[in-house]
């Protein structure tokens, strides 16, 4: 791999490490999920491994099953707690494939019939709407659990 | 789980079965990796796992672990094969999640820096260079192995 190696200054890193805030809607031992702050849809959260890696090309395969088996749990979480139609996982490698931050992480945004994920405008989601959506998400992993 | 159970006459399941053909790239014990046939970018190929799922609703972990695990084989391969800058995965549950066909796939797609993904046409690839292409990706299988 030419891949540029795992930068530990990354803001996903730094979350890990409890240096910057997130709204964290579940932790297990080697995963943890976080709300995305630029939601293309509403419940939109996002499933980091705890260990670093950058991404798909370059993940130990212990943590690859964890956050695949995160990432399961949460499409089933988000569509009862949203009463989605569907589930969509975006998984992004390289600024190229569409990655922003240089941690592993998937994406997995719950939808409706009918609706558009929203386009990535940069824009913020308002952190009291973040927190409300973060709850329902909390509600949901107890109920399943 | 409210969504509807796996129905073995979807087009997957057929190419699965040997019922329908499909360009094959890498077959193991548990996955086979199939050509898209309206590919978004050159080189967009399908993860399956070979027992029938609908979607990430429902599979097994066992199942779920092994498509995993040959996708990030497959992100490996096709940066190489497609001297690719990035890879991007999309995993889509039901339709409202941007399923078209209900047996459990992953797309794994080489990106390259500052080209888009094709729109979805419904415009089927041009067999012969959609072969072409398999031929490339299966090259860099039997590389890597």
């Amino acid at each position: 791999m030419t891949s540029p190696s795992y930068d530990d200054q990354n803001i996903f890193a730094k979350i890990l490490r409890g240096e910057l805030p997130s709204e964290k809607v579940y932790e297990d031992e080697n995963t943890i999920v976080i709300m995305d702050i630029m939601p293309r849809a509403d419940g939109h959260v996002l499933v980091l491994p705890k260990k670093g890696s950058r991404n798909i090309l370059d993940i130990e395969e212990a943590e690859l099953t964890a956050v695949a088996k995160t990432a399961q749990k949460m499409a089933r979480v988000l569509k009862q707690a949203f009463d989605a139609d569907g589930i969509t996982i975006h998984q992004f490698n390289e600024g190229a494939g569409g990655q922003m931050v240089f941690h592993t992480h998937f994406h997995v945004i719950p939808r409706t019939e009918g609706i558009s994920l929203r386009p990535h405008t940069g824009e913020m989601e308002d952190s009291e709407k973040l927190k409300a959506n973060a709850d329902k998400i909390r509600a949901a992993v107890a109920a399943h659990s």
